[in-house]
C-alpha cells in the first residue's frame, strides 16, 4: 500500500425528500447564486422544490451552463457574482454545472488579475467561495470531490483544476431525480463511474487489498444495477445504488494508497474537445484499447478483475486478462454505448496525430500509472480506437 | 437503501514515516497536552519520534490512561488542561487513549457544572477542543469517528458519548507501529474490527448493494491478512491492510443507508464492566450466540456472508447461515480468542440475570436492528454464551 493523505469534508444528505432540508445547510442571510444547466430542472419538479426550500433567502439564478462548462459563459456568471455581492453558490445539476460552480468558487475569491490563470497555470485552490450542490445527474462524482474540468471553446481545450478549498460544503443526493434522466445520460453516467474506478484500479498490484476490493465492489454493483436502471429509471433501489456508486467512484477513497492511471481520461478529453463526443463515450472508446496496448503492465490486475467482477475462473493470467477487456467492451455495448471513434464521426483520420502532437506541445511526455505512455504511444492507442 | 447523512472531516495521514509530519497538522503556538497509555510508546520509539516532531511546541504530557478509559483518571487530566490553558490535545495510543481524549475535548469546552452529565445524559457534542491522534493500536476505529466509550470504575459501568464536534482533526496511521504490538492485542484488534463490520452488516437486506459489498470487502481483507499479521507483525503490507480495515470498519461509511445492530457491543460492554474481559473478546463471546438466537431475523444476510466471505456455495439458506456462524467462531479461535464466558471466569453464574436487570433498569427495552431484543432475550443470549 502506498503512502497517502485523505480528507473529504463534504456532507452528504442522501435519500428521498432530502431537498427539503436544503435551507438547513446554507448559512442564514446568505445571498445565493443558483446555477443550473439547460432547464431540465424546470420540467422534472426539482426547480420548484429548490425554490420552495430557499424561500427565505435572496437567490439570483444563472441557468444555461452547457455540458463541458465553458469558460466564456462562466465569466458572465462571475461578473454577476461580483456585482451582486453573492456569497454562496448552489449548483443544481450534474458534473458540468458542479464543475462550473467550482471554477466560480475559485474565481470569486481569486486575488490575481486574470481568472484564466487558474486554469492555464492550474493554480491550487486552498479557499473558495462556499458552495453546495443538488445532484440531478449521477456520473462524475464532482458532488463529493474537489476537482473540476473546464472547457475553453475558442481553443477546443479542456483544463483540469482543483484544490482542498473546492470540496462542496454539502451535496444533496435524492435518487428520485434518476427517474427523469434520459437513457443516453444514464448510460453515460454508468460508463463514466465505471471508468473512474478502472482508472484507479487497473494499474499494478501494491497489496492494497482493501482498496482493490472497494473498487471491485463499485464495479460489481454497477454491473448489477445497470440493466435495472436502463429498464426502469424509477426503480428507487437501483437508482440509490447507481447514485452512491457514482459518488464513491471518485471521492478519493479508492484512489488512496494505490497507483492511478488517468490516461484514458486525458486522451478522452481531447476527443470531446475535437468532436464534441460525450465525455463518458470517449472513455469507452479509449479505455479498452489502452488496456490492450499496455497489456503487459496491466495484466495481473486485469486477471484479478476478470475473476472477481466477471467470475472468470478458468484460463491463464493472459487469457483471463484478455477476456476481461472483452467483457468490459461488452458491458459498454450492453448500455447502448459504441466503442469505436468511427462510429461517432467520419472525420477521424489524423486524430491520433493531432492528439499526440498536442500532448507533445504541452510537455505531457509520460502518462499512466508508470508514466510510460509517451505521445507516440498515445498515437497508437488512438489509432486502435478508430 | 435507507435515508442517511454522512460527513467525516478527519484528515488521515497514512504510511511509513508520517509521524514526521505531525507538526504540520497542529496550529503554530498551540499549547498541547499529549495523552498516552501505559508507556509502551517509550519502548517502541514512538514517544521519541513524537517529541522530536513537536520540538517547537509547548507540550504537557499525561500518561497512564488505562484500557477502558476511566472517568476518575480523565478528570485529573481535565484539571491540568484548565490550569495550564491547554488548547490542543494529542492522543497517542489506541482506542482507549483516543476515547479518553474525546471525553476531554468535550469536557474542556463544556459549559455545564458537571462534566459527568456529558456521559450520564449522553449530551451531543457539537464543538470540542481540537485534537489529533497518532494511532498505535489498530482496532476500534476511534481515530476516524466521533464516538467514545468511557468507564466509571466505581459503578462498573460503561457509557457511550459523541457528536459531530468530536472527530479528530487529523489522525496519523503509520503501519510500522504494528510490529511492536503483542499478539493478544493484535488478535483483539482484528476481532474488534471484524465485529464492528458485522454489527453494521448482519441485519436485514435493504438493497444497499454497495454498502454490503464494502462491508464484505473489510471482512474478506481481515480474513486474508489475519494469519500474516499474527505470524509476522512486521509484515508492512499486511499491517497496512489491517490498519486501514480497522479505520474503515467504523468511520461511518458502511453504517449509512443500512440498519445497524450494536446489541453485541451493548451486551459485551457489560462483560468488560463486570469481569474486566478485553472488549474484543466480549464481542466474540456474544456475537455468534446472538446470531444463533436471532437466526430467523438474520439468516438472509448470514447466507450472503457465507457465500461471499467464506465461499460457501452449497446448501439451503438455513444451512449456509448456520455454517457462516460456525466459520465466524472458527475465525476467532484461529486468532487464539476464546468464545465462551466460562473460559474467562469461573464466576459466571447469574451473569445473564445481572445484565438483563441492568438493561431493564436503564430502560433499554429493545436492542438490535429491529429493536426487538428485550432484556429477557439478552438473558437468553448471555446464558448461551456461558
Amino acid at each position: 500500500m502506498l503512502k497517502f493523505e485523505f480528507k473529504n469534508p463534504t456532507k452528504i444528505r442522501f435519500g428521498k425528500g432530502q431537498i427539503e432540508n436544503l435551507a438547513k445547510e446554507i448559512p442564514a442571510k446568505s445571498k445565493i447564486m443558483m446555477l443550473y444547466g439547460g432547464g431540465s430542472i424546470k420540467k422534472n419538479g426539482i426547480y420548484e422544490q429548490i425554490k420552495n426550500a430557499l424561500k427565505d433567502f435572496e437567490v439570483i439564478e444563472f441557468g444555461g451552463i452547457p455540458a463541458n462548462p465553458e469558460y466564456e459563459i462562466l465569466m458572465q456568471a462571475l461578473e454577476i457574482i461580483k456585482k451582486e455581492n453573492i456569497n454562496y453558490l448552489l449548483a443544481v445539476g450534474g458534473g458540468s454545472v458542479i464543475d462550473g460552480t467550482k471554477f466560480l468558487s475559485a474565481a470569486a475569491l481569486y486575488s490575481g488579475d486574470n481568472p484564466w490563470d487558474i486554469l492555464k497555470k492550474n493554480i491550487r485552490i486552498d479557499k473558495g467561495m462556499p458552495f453546495g450542490t443538488v445532484l440531478t445527474l449521477p456520473a462524475t462524482g464532482s458532488e463529493m470531490n474537489s476537482g473540476a474540468v473546464i472547457t475553453r471553446a475558442e481553443t477546443q481545450e479542456k483544463f483540469g483544476m482543483g484544490g482542498p478549498g473546492l470540496f462542496p460544503e454539502f451535496s444533496i443526493l435524492d435518487p428520485q431525480v434518476v427517474r427523469s434522466i434520459p437513457q443516453r445520460q444514464l448510460a453515460n453516467g454508468i460508463t463514466d463511474a465505471y471508468t473512474h474506478v478502472l482508472e484507479q484500479y487497473m494499474t499494478f498490484p501494491t497489496q492494497a487489498f482493501l482498496q482493490d476490493r472497494f473498487a471491485e465492489s463499485i464495479l460489481q454493483t454497477l454491473v448489477e444495477i445497470a440493466p435495472r436502471i436502463l429498464k426502469d429509471p424509477s426503480d428507487y433501489e437501483a437508482a440509490s445504488n447507481f447514485m452512491w456508486c457514482c459518488t464513491m467512484a471518485l471521492n478519493g477513497l479508492i484512489q488512496k494508497g494505490v497507483p492511478n492511471d488517468w490516461a484514458t481520461h486525458m486522451i478522452g478529453h481531447e476527443l470531446t474537445a475535437l468532436f464534441g463526443i460525450d465525455h463518458a463515450r470517449t472513455l469507452s472508446i479509449i479505455g479498452p484499447n489502452l488496456y490492450n496496448y499496455k497489456f503487459e503492465d496491466k495484466k495481473e490486475k486485469l486477471a484479478q478483475y476478470a475473476e472477481r467482477v466477471w467470475n472468470i475462473k478458468d484460463g491463464s493470467i493472459d487469457e483471463k486478462a484478455h477476456e476481461a477487456i472483452k467483457k468490459t467492451e461488452d458491458f459498454f455495448h450492453s448500455l447502448g454505448i459504441k466503442t469505436k471513434l468511427s462510429e461517432y464521426t467520419n472525420d477521424y483520420e489524423g486524430t491520433a496525430e493531432i492528439i499526440s502532437n498536442r500532448f507533445t506541445e504541452r510537455g505531457w511526455l509520460g502518462l499512466g500509472e508508470r508514466r510510460n505512455i509517451k505521445p507516440s504511444d498515445v498515437e497508437e492507442i488512438v489509432k486502435m480506437s478508430y
